[in-house]
């Protein structure tokens, strides 16, 4: 029978730390059909939206941004962890449950109009995915459209980005 | 006139340090054409090549192996940094100008007897890339090709790999 994408999931409990049913994404790509299923099912999350550039989060939005942008022959952009990029770059700085972490883009990368899709593997609390969508705000740019491969719903995650158009391929009703 | 792969690069000097000439991929594929051609030119490098997996190194590895993984119908595979990866791992430790880095992978990643190709972004001294073929091999695998968007050629990152089948599509005579 042929599988769903929920099929290639791997659920690692306890994972970084005590209460975290982790889910993997690993086990989904290093299957060649998991990994064909996870790319094209975000593509159809994107269907009839009209845009110009995809961000990726980094780094596990990398493996899912960068094939979306070559299938659709999208501008691919990257989010880093500061100092990771090396031109003029804008940054946002956001809580995390302990401390803060702070994301990146180059100036350039966005030009304002720019109508634009932020691709990642997972939306957990969406703390990273807002401070990136704030980056494309501040560069001129449009959030379109925020795509998920997974999304872990008792984080409420989308409360964090009500003003956005959001989507995601699998959705976990915990944490 | 079509644009070559090289057109696409910023150089930026004195990144991340003093004497360093930074060859920054972001400006390739922040331009569909540009992206495009990246992921046609690693591609063609692979023509020919019979192989199961393909590695990515973290970060900018994924976003070249991910996407010609998904277009040859391949399993990709991650090499991160120590204590990202969620399962059982097996890691390489390497030295770097100063001090070491660690590189892990997930150790049912790659079954015994399985055709590997690792890719990355760009060839400097080699020793991030000498650690994950290790570690193929000590999973059973087999490396049968190593490609890259970009090498330097001044670095001699080639000798360290001189026991494997490597090639880049751009190659920068200086460090």
């Amino acid at each position: 029978m042929k599988k769903k994408i929920e099929d290639y999931v791997r659920t690692i409990p306890d994972f970084p730390e005590p209460g975290i049913m982790f889910r993997d994404v690993t086990s989904v790509i290093q299957d060649p059909d998991g990994l064909k299923l996870a790319i094209d099912s975000i593509e159809k999350l994107l269907k009839g939206v009209d845009f110009d550039a995809i961000v990726g989060a980094e780094s596990r939005g990398f493996i899912f941004g960068a094939p979306v942008a070559y299938n659709l022959h999208k501008s691919f952009v990257l989010a880093r962890k500061k100092g990771k990029l090396p031109c003029e770059t804008i940054e946002e700085t956001y809580a995390l449950e302990y401390g803060t972490a702070t994301v990146e883009m180059h100036k350039d990368a966005i030009k304002p109009g720019d109508k634009v899709v932020i691709i990642d593997d997972l939306i957990a609390t969406g703390g990273t995915i807002e401070a990136i969508a704030k980056l494309v705000e501040r560069l001129g740019g449009t959030v379109v459209k925020i795509a998920f491969l997974m999304e872990l719903e008792g984080l409420q995650g989308r409360k964090k980005l009500a003003k956005y158009d959001v989507a995601s391929v699998i959705k976990y009703p915990g944490k």
